[in-house]
Protein backbone atom coordinates (compact mmCIF):
# COMPACT_ATOMS: atom_id res chain seq x y z
CA UNK A 1 0.00 0.00 0.00
CA UNK A 2 1.04 3.51 -0.67
CA UNK A 3 0.00 6.56 1.08
CA UNK A 4 -1.09 9.40 -0.94
CA UNK A 5 -1.13 13.25 0.39
CA UNK A 6 -3.34 15.59 -1.59
CA UNK A 7 -3.59 19.37 -1.78
CA UNK A 8 -7.20 20.20 -3.32
CA UNK A 9 -8.58 23.21 -4.17
CA UNK A 10 -12.86 23.14 -3.91
CA UNK A 11 -15.95 25.81 -4.29
CA UNK A 12 -18.14 24.52 -1.76
CA UNK A 13 -21.54 25.96 -3.32
CA UNK A 14 -22.86 23.12 -4.97
CA UNK A 15 -21.94 20.19 -1.84
CA UNK A 16 -23.42 19.79 1.23
CA UNK A 17 -19.59 20.00 2.33
CA UNK A 18 -16.67 17.68 3.20
CA UNK A 19 -18.00 14.79 4.32
CA UNK A 20 -19.84 12.37 2.54
CA UNK A 21 -23.28 12.49 3.25
CA UNK A 22 -26.47 10.15 1.93
CA UNK A 23 -28.90 13.28 1.45
CA UNK A 24 -26.56 15.21 -1.13
CA UNK A 25 -23.20 15.39 -2.93
CA UNK A 26 -19.79 15.79 -0.71
CA UNK A 27 -16.31 16.73 -1.91
CA UNK A 28 -15.43 13.57 0.11
CA UNK A 29 -17.53 11.48 -1.76
CA UNK A 30 -16.25 12.89 -5.62
CA UNK A 31 -12.55 12.22 -5.08
CA UNK A 32 -13.52 8.68 -3.19
CA UNK A 33 -15.38 8.38 -6.42
CA UNK A 34 -12.74 9.80 -9.22
CA UNK A 35 -9.77 7.46 -7.29
CA UNK A 36 -12.44 4.49 -7.56
CA UNK A 37 -12.90 5.10 -11.11
CA UNK A 38 -9.34 5.66 -12.11
CA UNK A 39 -8.09 2.59 -9.93
CA UNK A 40 -10.79 0.50 -9.49
CA UNK A 41 -10.29 0.50 -5.41
CA UNK A 42 -12.53 1.50 -2.86
CA UNK A 43 -10.82 3.96 -0.95
CA UNK A 44 -11.74 6.17 2.10
CA UNK A 45 -10.68 9.65 1.99
CA UNK A 46 -9.52 11.39 5.06
CA UNK A 47 -9.40 15.22 5.09
CA UNK A 48 -7.45 18.00 8.09
CA UNK A 49 -10.73 19.75 8.32
CA UNK A 50 -14.55 18.90 7.41
CA UNK A 51 -15.97 21.77 5.98
CA UNK A 52 -19.42 22.66 6.08
CA UNK A 53 -22.02 23.07 2.82
CA UNK A 54 -21.14 25.93 0.87
CA UNK A 55 -17.32 26.37 2.95
CA UNK A 56 -14.88 26.77 0.12
CA UNK A 57 -10.59 25.11 0.36
CA UNK A 58 -7.86 27.07 -1.17
CA UNK A 59 -5.75 23.79 0.17
CA UNK A 60 -7.27 21.56 1.82
CA UNK A 61 -4.96 18.75 2.93
CA UNK A 62 -6.31 14.66 2.33
CA UNK A 63 -4.63 11.26 2.26
CA UNK A 64 -5.58 8.13 1.26
CA UNK A 65 -3.82 4.52 0.39
CA UNK A 66 -3.75 2.87 -2.88
CA UNK A 67 -2.26 -0.91 -3.96
CA UNK A 68 -1.83 -0.08 -7.44
CA UNK A 69 1.67 1.56 -7.72
CA UNK A 70 1.17 4.89 -9.51
CA UNK A 71 3.49 8.22 -9.45
CA UNK A 72 2.06 10.98 -7.77
CA UNK A 73 1.90 13.08 -10.97
CA UNK A 74 -0.07 10.58 -13.02
CA UNK A 75 -2.54 10.00 -9.58
CA UNK A 76 -3.43 14.03 -9.86
CA UNK A 77 -3.46 14.19 -13.41
CA UNK A 78 -6.12 11.41 -13.49
CA UNK A 79 -8.36 13.03 -10.71
CA UNK A 80 -8.27 16.44 -12.43
CA UNK A 81 -9.59 14.81 -15.72
CA UNK A 82 -11.98 12.55 -13.62
CA UNK A 83 -13.41 15.04 -10.88
CA UNK A 84 -14.34 17.37 -14.31
CA UNK A 85 -17.08 19.24 -14.07
CA UNK A 86 -17.13 19.14 -10.02
CA UNK A 87 -15.14 22.41 -9.14
CA UNK A 88 -12.92 20.27 -7.70
CA UNK A 89 -9.18 20.59 -8.06
CA UNK A 90 -5.98 18.57 -6.93
CA UNK A 91 -3.02 21.28 -7.21
CA UNK A 92 -0.30 18.96 -5.60
CA UNK A 93 0.10 15.03 -4.93
CA UNK A 94 2.93 13.76 -2.89
CA UNK A 95 3.41 10.08 -1.30
CA UNK A 96 3.80 10.23 2.37
CA UNK A 97 4.88 7.42 5.26
CA UNK A 98 2.91 5.28 6.31
CA UNK A 99 2.08 6.76 9.63
CA UNK A 100 0.90 10.42 8.52
CA UNK A 101 -2.39 11.26 8.82
CA UNK A 102 -4.18 14.09 7.11
CA UNK A 103 -6.37 14.81 10.55
CA UNK A 104 -4.12 13.30 13.32
CA UNK A 105 -0.90 14.45 12.24
CA UNK A 106 -2.40 18.28 11.86
CA UNK A 107 -0.89 20.61 14.26
CA UNK A 108 -2.68 24.00 12.60
CA UNK A 109 -5.12 24.83 10.59
CA UNK A 110 -5.78 28.52 8.78
CA UNK A 111 -9.02 29.84 7.67
CA UNK A 112 -9.84 33.29 5.85
CA UNK A 113 -13.17 34.95 5.76
CA UNK A 114 -14.28 37.13 2.70
CA UNK A 115 -16.47 40.17 3.79
CA UNK A 116 -17.94 42.68 0.67
CA UNK A 117 -18.82 45.94 2.43
CA UNK A 118 -20.73 47.21 -0.05
CA UNK A 119 -24.21 47.94 -0.44
CA UNK A 120 -24.58 46.60 -4.09
CA UNK A 121 -25.05 42.97 -4.92
CA UNK A 122 -22.28 40.62 -5.41
CA UNK A 123 -21.92 39.54 -8.69
CA UNK A 124 -19.05 36.94 -9.52
CA UNK A 125 -18.82 36.71 -5.65
CA UNK A 126 -21.95 35.14 -5.04
CA UNK A 127 -21.81 32.21 -2.66
CA UNK A 128 -17.68 33.61 -2.49
CA UNK A 129 -17.62 36.17 -0.21
CA UNK A 130 -20.46 37.35 2.69
CA UNK A 131 -21.88 40.93 1.57
CA UNK A 132 -21.57 43.38 4.37
CA UNK A 133 -24.28 46.41 3.26
CA UNK A 134 -23.33 48.56 6.52
CA UNK A 135 -19.66 50.24 6.96
CA UNK A 136 -17.49 48.14 9.04
CA UNK A 137 -14.95 49.85 11.59
CA UNK A 138 -12.49 47.39 10.29
CA UNK A 139 -9.93 49.24 12.75
CA UNK A 140 -12.42 47.97 15.32
CA UNK A 141 -13.10 44.55 14.39
CA UNK A 142 -9.12 44.27 14.55
CA UNK A 143 -8.76 45.51 18.23
CA UNK A 144 -11.80 43.41 19.31
CA UNK A 145 -10.57 40.23 17.39
CA UNK A 146 -7.86 40.70 19.81
CA UNK A 147 -10.31 39.67 22.89
CA UNK A 148 -10.36 36.02 21.37
CA UNK A 149 -6.80 35.03 20.89
CA UNK A 150 -5.40 32.54 23.82
CA UNK A 151 -6.80 30.03 25.09
CA UNK A 152 -10.48 30.16 25.83
CA UNK A 153 -13.78 28.13 26.90
CA UNK A 154 -15.19 29.17 23.33
CA UNK A 155 -18.76 27.36 23.92
CA UNK A 156 -20.43 30.69 22.78
CA UNK A 157 -18.99 30.09 19.28
CA UNK A 158 -19.92 26.37 18.90
CA UNK A 159 -22.62 24.85 17.12
CA UNK A 160 -24.43 22.06 19.14
CA UNK A 161 -23.31 20.05 16.60
CA UNK A 162 -19.97 20.06 17.38
CA UNK A 163 -18.12 16.67 18.04
CA UNK A 164 -15.15 18.06 19.58
CA UNK A 165 -14.35 16.42 23.11
CA UNK A 166 -13.97 20.13 24.70
CA UNK A 167 -14.85 23.50 24.53
CA UNK A 168 -11.22 24.77 25.27
CA UNK A 169 -9.53 26.01 22.45
CA UNK A 170 -6.29 28.00 21.76
CA UNK A 171 -6.85 30.85 19.13
CA UNK A 172 -3.58 31.69 17.54
CA UNK A 173 -4.32 34.59 15.57
CA UNK A 174 -7.20 36.29 14.61
CA UNK A 175 -6.70 39.53 12.22
CA UNK A 176 -9.10 41.67 10.48
CA UNK A 177 -7.81 43.64 7.35
CA UNK A 178 -9.95 45.83 4.71
CA UNK A 179 -8.36 46.19 1.34
CA UNK A 180 -11.06 48.41 -0.82
CA UNK A 181 -14.50 47.19 -0.51
CA UNK A 182 -13.06 43.92 0.61
CA UNK A 183 -12.38 43.13 4.36
CA UNK A 184 -10.82 39.72 5.29
CA UNK A 185 -10.72 37.96 8.72
CA UNK A 186 -7.59 35.17 8.94
CA UNK A 187 -7.98 32.84 11.67
CA UNK A 188 -5.26 29.99 12.53
CA UNK A 189 -5.06 27.43 15.51
CA UNK A 190 -4.26 24.40 16.09
CA UNK A 191 -7.56 23.11 15.75
CA UNK A 192 -11.12 25.31 15.82
CA UNK A 193 -15.01 24.04 16.73
CA UNK A 194 -17.77 23.43 14.56
CA UNK A 195 -18.86 27.42 13.63
CA UNK A 196 -16.32 28.70 15.46
CA UNK A 197 -14.80 30.77 12.39
CA UNK A 198 -18.11 31.58 11.50
CA UNK A 199 -19.09 32.66 15.02
CA UNK A 200 -16.60 34.70 15.83
CA UNK A 201 -16.83 36.68 12.00
CA UNK A 202 -20.83 37.40 12.78
CA UNK A 203 -19.64 38.81 16.16
CA UNK A 204 -16.73 40.62 14.80
CA UNK A 205 -19.09 42.12 12.17
CA UNK A 206 -21.47 43.21 14.85
CA UNK A 207 -18.30 45.56 16.06
CA UNK A 208 -17.63 46.88 12.95
CA UNK A 209 -21.61 47.54 12.55
CA UNK A 210 -20.98 49.56 16.12
CA UNK A 211 -24.15 46.86 17.18
CA UNK A 212 -21.37 45.80 20.17
CA UNK A 213 -18.20 46.92 21.86
CA UNK A 214 -15.64 44.92 22.39
CA UNK A 215 -17.13 44.93 25.98
CA UNK A 216 -19.84 43.11 24.62
CA UNK A 217 -17.22 40.42 22.80
CA UNK A 218 -15.59 40.15 25.76
CA UNK A 219 -19.15 39.66 27.76
CA UNK A 220 -20.66 36.80 24.71
CA UNK A 221 -17.01 34.91 25.30
CA UNK A 222 -16.99 34.81 29.34
CA UNK A 223 -20.86 33.61 28.80
CA UNK A 224 -20.19 30.17 27.76
CA UNK A 225 -23.00 30.43 26.08
CA UNK A 226 -24.75 29.35 22.99
CA UNK A 227 -27.12 31.60 23.58
CA UNK A 228 -24.67 34.85 23.77
CA UNK A 229 -23.59 34.35 20.36
CA UNK A 230 -24.54 37.89 18.62
CA UNK A 231 -24.46 36.21 14.78
CA UNK A 232 -23.23 33.24 12.51
CA UNK A 233 -21.73 34.38 9.49
CA UNK A 234 -23.17 32.44 6.32
CA UNK A 235 -20.76 29.64 4.55
CA UNK A 236 -20.43 31.53 1.33
CA UNK A 237 -17.02 33.85 2.49
CA UNK A 238 -15.59 30.97 4.25
CA UNK A 239 -11.87 29.24 3.14
CA UNK A 240 -9.95 26.70 4.53
CA UNK A 241 -6.62 27.96 3.34
CA UNK A 242 -3.58 26.09 4.75
CA UNK A 243 -3.28 22.83 7.36
CA UNK A 244 0.22 22.70 8.83
CA UNK A 245 2.07 19.48 9.55
CA UNK A 246 5.59 18.86 12.10
CA UNK B 1 -36.09 64.57 -19.23
CA UNK B 2 -33.00 63.37 -16.07
CA UNK B 3 -29.88 62.01 -17.70
CA UNK B 4 -28.65 59.32 -14.98
CA UNK B 5 -25.06 57.63 -14.95
CA UNK B 6 -24.69 54.19 -14.30
CA UNK B 7 -21.58 52.47 -12.96
CA UNK B 8 -22.36 48.45 -13.51
CA UNK B 9 -20.53 45.50 -12.47
CA UNK B 10 -21.88 42.23 -14.32
CA UNK B 11 -20.23 39.01 -14.36
CA UNK B 12 -20.44 38.11 -18.41
CA UNK B 13 -21.09 34.21 -18.04
CA UNK B 14 -24.81 33.89 -18.43
CA UNK B 15 -24.67 36.73 -21.27
CA UNK B 16 -24.34 37.03 -25.15
CA UNK B 17 -22.74 40.45 -24.18
CA UNK B 18 -23.40 43.64 -23.15
CA UNK B 19 -25.60 44.53 -26.32
CA UNK B 20 -28.48 43.74 -27.17
CA UNK B 21 -29.20 39.96 -29.21
CA UNK B 22 -32.28 38.39 -30.30
CA UNK B 23 -30.79 34.87 -29.65
CA UNK B 24 -29.88 35.05 -26.04
CA UNK B 25 -29.81 37.25 -22.75
CA UNK B 26 -27.59 40.63 -22.49
CA UNK B 27 -26.72 42.67 -19.93
CA UNK B 28 -28.19 45.48 -22.08
CA UNK B 29 -31.60 43.90 -21.81
CA UNK B 30 -31.49 43.16 -18.50
CA UNK B 31 -30.85 46.92 -17.12
CA UNK B 32 -33.29 48.11 -19.98
CA UNK B 33 -36.37 45.59 -18.50
CA UNK B 34 -35.23 46.79 -14.92
CA UNK B 35 -36.16 50.31 -15.73
CA UNK B 36 -39.05 49.73 -17.49
CA UNK B 37 -40.38 47.43 -14.67
CA UNK B 38 -39.17 50.19 -12.23
CA UNK B 39 -40.85 53.55 -13.94
CA UNK B 40 -42.94 52.31 -16.89
CA UNK B 41 -40.46 53.98 -19.27
CA UNK B 42 -38.96 52.31 -22.40
CA UNK B 43 -35.10 54.02 -22.64
CA UNK B 44 -31.89 52.96 -24.16
CA UNK B 45 -28.97 52.27 -22.32
CA UNK B 46 -25.68 53.25 -23.44
CA UNK B 47 -22.31 51.94 -22.44
CA UNK B 48 -18.64 53.26 -22.38
CA UNK B 49 -18.16 49.70 -24.38
CA UNK B 50 -19.50 47.04 -25.92
CA UNK B 51 -18.33 43.81 -24.16
CA UNK B 52 -18.45 40.13 -26.23
CA UNK B 53 -20.20 37.26 -24.69
CA UNK B 54 -18.41 36.04 -21.20
CA UNK B 55 -16.94 39.05 -20.81
CA UNK B 56 -17.24 40.60 -17.45
CA UNK B 57 -17.11 44.69 -15.93
CA UNK B 58 -15.94 45.45 -12.92
CA UNK B 59 -17.17 49.28 -13.53
CA UNK B 60 -18.16 49.77 -17.32
CA UNK B 61 -20.37 53.04 -17.16
CA UNK B 62 -23.71 53.99 -19.15
CA UNK B 63 -26.05 56.18 -19.24
CA UNK B 64 -29.39 56.68 -19.93
CA UNK B 65 -32.21 59.42 -19.76
CA UNK B 66 -35.78 59.47 -17.88
CA UNK B 67 -38.97 61.22 -18.03
CA UNK B 68 -39.96 60.45 -14.06
CA UNK B 69 -38.56 62.27 -11.17
CA UNK B 70 -36.40 59.83 -8.86
CA UNK B 71 -33.47 60.43 -6.88
CA UNK B 72 -30.28 58.43 -8.22
CA UNK B 73 -29.94 56.30 -5.13
CA UNK B 74 -33.70 55.52 -5.72
CA UNK B 75 -33.05 53.85 -8.87
CA UNK B 76 -29.71 52.59 -8.16
CA UNK B 77 -31.71 50.72 -5.28
CA UNK B 78 -34.50 49.94 -7.23
CA UNK B 79 -32.59 48.16 -10.64
CA UNK B 80 -31.00 46.45 -7.81
CA UNK B 81 -33.47 44.63 -6.56
CA UNK B 82 -35.25 44.06 -9.62
CA UNK B 83 -31.76 42.86 -11.33
CA UNK B 84 -32.14 39.55 -9.27
CA UNK B 85 -30.78 37.15 -9.75
CA UNK B 86 -29.24 38.39 -12.68
CA UNK B 87 -25.35 38.95 -12.03
CA UNK B 88 -25.59 42.73 -12.12
CA UNK B 89 -25.36 45.02 -9.84
CA UNK B 90 -25.47 49.21 -9.86
CA UNK B 91 -22.73 50.08 -8.01
CA UNK B 92 -23.19 54.06 -8.53
CA UNK B 93 -25.74 56.60 -10.11
CA UNK B 94 -25.59 60.29 -10.83
CA UNK B 95 -27.17 62.82 -12.49
CA UNK B 96 -25.45 64.37 -15.31
CA UNK B 97 -25.71 67.22 -17.40
CA UNK B 98 -28.24 66.32 -20.87
CA UNK B 99 -24.88 66.12 -23.21
CA UNK B 100 -22.67 63.54 -21.43
CA UNK B 101 -22.35 60.68 -23.33
CA UNK B 102 -21.58 57.15 -21.63
CA UNK B 103 -19.82 55.79 -24.43
CA UNK B 104 -19.23 59.52 -26.99
CA UNK B 105 -17.56 61.62 -24.07
CA UNK B 106 -15.37 58.96 -23.00
CA UNK B 107 -11.90 59.56 -23.02
CA UNK B 108 -10.15 56.46 -22.07
CA UNK B 109 -10.78 53.01 -21.18
CA UNK B 110 -9.04 50.19 -19.40
CA UNK B 111 -9.53 46.87 -19.19
CA UNK B 112 -7.73 44.03 -17.14
CA UNK B 113 -6.70 40.27 -18.41
CA UNK B 114 -6.47 37.44 -15.49
CA UNK B 115 -4.29 34.24 -16.41
CA UNK B 116 -3.84 31.76 -13.91
CA UNK B 117 -0.41 30.03 -14.52
CA UNK B 118 -1.34 26.38 -13.33
CA UNK B 119 -1.82 23.12 -14.23
CA UNK B 120 -4.51 22.05 -12.23
CA UNK B 121 -8.19 23.21 -13.63
CA UNK B 122 -9.88 26.37 -12.10
CA UNK B 123 -12.32 25.73 -9.54
CA UNK B 124 -14.43 29.17 -8.57
CA UNK B 125 -12.55 30.76 -11.10
CA UNK B 126 -13.72 28.89 -13.60
CA UNK B 127 -15.00 31.20 -17.06
CA UNK B 128 -13.29 33.93 -14.35
CA UNK B 129 -9.69 33.47 -15.33
CA UNK B 130 -8.06 32.03 -18.65
CA UNK B 131 -6.25 28.94 -16.84
CA UNK B 132 -2.78 28.73 -19.20
CA UNK B 133 -0.85 25.49 -17.93
CA UNK B 134 2.65 26.10 -19.27
CA UNK B 135 4.96 27.93 -16.86
CA UNK B 136 4.73 31.74 -18.38
CA UNK B 137 7.79 34.03 -18.35
CA UNK B 138 5.92 37.35 -16.86
CA UNK B 139 9.46 39.20 -17.61
CA UNK B 140 9.32 38.55 -20.95
CA UNK B 141 5.93 39.14 -21.64
CA UNK B 142 5.73 42.55 -20.16
CA UNK B 143 9.00 43.68 -22.56
CA UNK B 144 7.47 42.29 -25.17
CA UNK B 145 3.97 44.33 -24.57
CA UNK B 146 5.89 47.05 -24.95
CA UNK B 147 6.54 46.34 -28.83
CA UNK B 148 2.38 47.53 -29.22
CA UNK B 149 2.69 50.75 -26.91
CA UNK B 150 1.80 53.70 -29.33
CA UNK B 151 -0.01 54.49 -32.41
CA UNK B 152 -0.65 51.27 -34.54
CA UNK B 153 -1.93 49.99 -36.93
CA UNK B 154 -3.86 47.35 -34.81
CA UNK B 155 -5.42 44.89 -38.02
CA UNK B 156 -3.51 41.67 -36.81
CA UNK B 157 -5.28 42.32 -33.62
CA UNK B 158 -8.27 43.19 -34.78
CA UNK B 159 -12.07 41.09 -35.65
CA UNK B 160 -13.07 40.39 -38.87
CA UNK B 161 -16.57 41.67 -37.25
CA UNK B 162 -14.49 45.25 -35.78
CA UNK B 163 -16.81 47.80 -37.08
CA UNK B 164 -14.00 50.95 -35.96
CA UNK B 165 -13.84 53.15 -39.27
CA UNK B 166 -9.97 52.98 -38.61
CA UNK B 167 -7.34 49.80 -37.79
CA UNK B 168 -5.22 52.89 -36.52
CA UNK B 169 -5.07 53.22 -32.32
CA UNK B 170 -2.70 54.53 -29.61
CA UNK B 171 -2.27 52.15 -26.58
CA UNK B 172 -1.13 53.91 -24.03
CA UNK B 173 -0.31 51.02 -21.59
CA UNK B 174 0.22 47.60 -21.67
CA UNK B 175 1.48 46.01 -18.52
CA UNK B 176 1.85 42.33 -17.50
CA UNK B 177 2.55 41.34 -13.72
CA UNK B 178 2.12 38.26 -11.72
CA UNK B 179 1.20 37.20 -8.48
CA UNK B 180 1.66 34.24 -7.34
CA UNK B 181 -0.31 32.00 -10.04
CA UNK B 182 -2.27 34.94 -10.91
CA UNK B 183 -0.91 36.79 -14.05
CA UNK B 184 -2.51 39.91 -15.06
CA UNK B 185 -2.37 42.11 -17.91
CA UNK B 186 -3.78 45.95 -17.74
CA UNK B 187 -4.44 47.92 -21.17
CA UNK B 188 -5.46 51.33 -21.34
CA UNK B 189 -6.03 53.35 -24.44
CA UNK B 190 -8.68 55.91 -25.56
CA UNK B 191 -10.82 53.16 -27.50
CA UNK B 192 -9.78 49.64 -28.63
CA UNK B 193 -10.64 47.98 -32.28
CA UNK B 194 -12.88 44.83 -31.32
CA UNK B 195 -11.16 41.90 -29.86
CA UNK B 196 -8.00 44.06 -29.61
CA UNK B 197 -7.18 42.85 -25.91
CA UNK B 198 -7.94 38.91 -26.44
CA UNK B 199 -5.51 39.33 -29.45
CA UNK B 200 -3.03 40.74 -27.71
CA UNK B 201 -3.23 38.78 -24.54
CA UNK B 202 -3.20 35.62 -26.41
CA UNK B 203 0.11 36.42 -28.34
CA UNK B 204 2.16 37.64 -25.34
CA UNK B 205 0.80 34.07 -23.89
CA UNK B 206 2.97 32.17 -26.58
CA UNK B 207 5.56 34.88 -25.76
CA UNK B 208 5.69 34.27 -22.15
CA UNK B 209 5.61 30.27 -23.48
CA UNK B 210 8.75 30.65 -25.90
CA UNK B 211 6.77 30.06 -28.69
CA UNK B 212 6.99 33.22 -29.71
CA UNK B 213 9.88 35.69 -29.41
CA UNK B 214 9.61 39.65 -29.35
CA UNK B 215 10.78 39.86 -32.84
CA UNK B 216 7.64 37.88 -33.66
CA UNK B 217 5.08 39.78 -31.92
CA UNK B 218 6.82 42.81 -34.04
CA UNK B 219 6.79 41.10 -36.93
CA UNK B 220 2.66 40.23 -36.26
CA UNK B 221 2.43 43.50 -35.75
CA UNK B 222 4.06 44.90 -38.78
CA UNK B 223 2.09 41.96 -41.39
CA UNK B 224 -1.42 43.75 -40.30
CA UNK B 225 -3.09 40.94 -41.29
CA UNK B 226 -5.11 38.69 -39.39
CA UNK B 227 -3.94 35.77 -40.79
CA UNK B 228 -0.61 36.92 -38.61
CA UNK B 229 -2.04 36.52 -35.36
CA UNK B 230 -0.73 33.37 -32.98
CA UNK B 231 -3.91 33.32 -30.85
CA UNK B 232 -7.06 34.93 -29.67
CA UNK B 233 -7.26 34.56 -25.89
CA UNK B 234 -11.03 33.21 -24.51
CA UNK B 235 -13.36 36.17 -22.84
CA UNK B 236 -13.25 34.57 -19.67
CA UNK B 237 -10.42 36.71 -18.43
CA UNK B 238 -11.67 39.61 -19.52
CA UNK B 239 -12.95 42.25 -17.46
CA UNK B 240 -13.51 45.97 -18.23
CA UNK B 241 -12.06 48.19 -15.51
CA UNK B 242 -12.37 51.86 -16.12
CA UNK B 243 -13.58 54.42 -18.40
CA UNK B 244 -12.25 57.95 -18.45
CA UNK B 245 -14.12 61.12 -18.92
CA UNK B 246 -13.35 64.53 -19.34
Amino acid sequence: MTRFALTIEYDGRPFMGWQRQDHGPSVQQAIETAVERMTGETVAVHAAGRTDAGVHAMAMRAHLELERDLTPFRLMEGLNALLRPDPVAILACGIVPDDWHARFSCIGRAYEYRIVNRRAPLTWEAGLAWRVPAPLDVAAMHEAAQILVGRHDFTTFRSVHCQSESPVKTLDRLDVAREGEGVTIFAEARSFLHHQVRSMVGCLALVGQRKWSAGDLAAALAARDRAALGFNAPPDGLYFVRARYP
